[in-house]
């Protein structure tokens, strides 16, 4: 058994990454979106970063899983009473990651260092990395301009039609070595891209300067979990963003953009019919059932997306012999 | 019926504040101490201004007068399971003031301006003024040097010996226009130095710059109350203060550390003992029960005092004609 690295963000990212982990533990590294991180009152906050955190370390709520279980809201009360911003939520103990972040890059600390102590502090024996120690921020172009993810998600509500997206600082963004490291592992069995918004969770990890190439050089195949099912996202706004930016929606655009990157796609069962279409692109696909309602689900997934990059990888070691 | 200034800090000075604003509602302004203010995790802690916050604001707890009612502790625990520090326990509402102070010094609001926002959003009609607008750190000097209060509070509980005590920053601080305004009111009642350590409390206010002067030439006299009843503080560290700096431990020892800056120093009935031996220090003296369990008994201390003054002021008065 190899090494697994997974690209992931938000919760169905989170689910399959747990996936992995339960089924190969420290041999599991996640690359982790940071474009969407924000400041808020001198705190960090790391949305995926921490969903990712509470997943792992088996602490996420079960109904929301970018929270840690039995979250209260104490601090948000009385800031509001004290005048406080009438912003989103914070939960209490979403609160400690953020804080403990802040003080860290006040500090001149990494972000990976950060994100690799809290690891440790929660037992976790996996890696889970941010995809660059430096500043990348994800813009949605709107027809009243450029607004970053945050805004767009907490004060606008998702309301405006995307007409685009920028990935501020990603062209000059660093790979860090931890990430490097992982995906030069000689025992590299998948590269596993997971089901999360392609366009603000995945492409900024893409975006990274010198990620596509050092992808392409990979050892092991890179393969694709689609978020979107039977022409639906299963969460969050990317079937909403797919069809503003003229996409069809359907698990094959999200294939399309992933062209030239994945060696496989994962399809949903309920999309079978997709399977040549996809296949069509110049990649092998398989169907399979992708919704994770039970940490079963979870594991089921992941062992049938290790089970196909085995198929990939026999092909094409074959059609280098 | 005139304006009240009150200077106070920690939990007792609170109470009895608390029984000048509901005599005198709008009518009060209290002076606090922030030489014990420190930052950490990028929070902006100011202990004795949040203290009187959550008194006059009702929401006190009873039986922590430092934090508000019903506080929960959800941020330490995962501040704790991830590594954070293992300092004193912030309670999670106890964390709202600080995540906003920071916020408004980051963005160059002055103290005063941050603090009567708290006030306005909770339905405060008095004002809470910092004693300034600059920093001033209490130093506490031991056998091993000097360090903050703080340090000596929190990681030292108090332990070593207190040889002195330093006022980094009160000679170059500058008296905010809102104190200048309240201690010049033409109404301007009594100035009350309320019960609290006079080392770290009470004396930092009054070693601001210009402070003392500003007393003197008081329109209104000015009263301190004692926090020392029979030979015991009420609470805190006074008394093992007043030991090691080789003081008597008594009210009168007290009433010495205000010397040329009070008209009238307030005993405890329990003292009465000590009336003389006061006042012959120089000043008016008074014996009442100080001890503040309940609302009425804060209303009634507070109104005791205010009489007092009103008897100085005639016998001030009378001296002038």
């Amino acid at each position: 058994m190899g090494s697994v690295v997974a690209l992931a963000g938000q919760v169905g990212g989170a689910k399959l990454a747990d996936g992995f982990y339960r089924l190969r533990g420290e041999a599991l590294t996640v690359v982790v979106n940071t474009g969407d991180d924000y400041e808020h009152l001198g705190l960090a906050f790391s949305p995926d970063i921490d969903t990712m955190l509470y997943t792992l370390a088996g602490i996420a709520s079960p109904s929301a899983g970018w929270e840690p279980e039995g979250e209260t809201h104490a601090v948000h009360a009385m800031l509001r009473s004290l005048g406080g911003p009438d912003r989103p939520i914070y939960g209490d103990r979403s609160l400690a990651a953020p804080l403990l972040r802040a003080e860290g890059l006040a500090n001149d600390r990494r972000p990976t260092e950060i994100t690799l102590d809290f690891c440790r502090n929660l037992r976790i024996g996996a890696r889970v990395l941010p995809m660059t120690d430096d500043r990348v921020r994800t813009n949605v172009l709107t027809d009243d301009g450029a607004i970053t993810f945050q805004d767009y998600f907490t004060q606008l509500g998702c309301e405006p039609a995307v007409r685009g997206f920028q990935y501020a600082g990603a062209d000059s963004a660093r790979i860090s070595d931890e990430v490097i490291n992982a995906l030069h592992a000689p025992d590299l069995e998948a590269v596993v891209i997971c089901p999360a918004n392609p366009y603000h969770v995945i492409r900024p990890i893409l975006e990274i300067d010198g990620m596509k190439a050092l992808l392409r050089k990979r050892r092991a195949p890179v393969i694709a979990v689609t978020p979107i099912v039977g022409g639906r996202a299963l969460k969050g706004s990317a079937a909403k963003m797919m069809r503003e930016l003229g996409r069809e929606l359907s698990a094959r655009s999200v294939a399309g953009e992933y062209l030239r990157i994945i060696d496989g796609f994962v399809l949903d069962s309920e999309d079978l019919g997709l399977i040549d279409s996809v296949r069509s692109l110049g990649m092998d696909v398989v169907a399979l059932p992708t919704i994770m309602r039970s940490i079963d689900d979870r594991v089921a997934l992941a062992q049938e997306v290790l089970d196909f990059a085995a198929t990939i990888r026999a092909r094409l070691q074959a059609q280098v012999e």
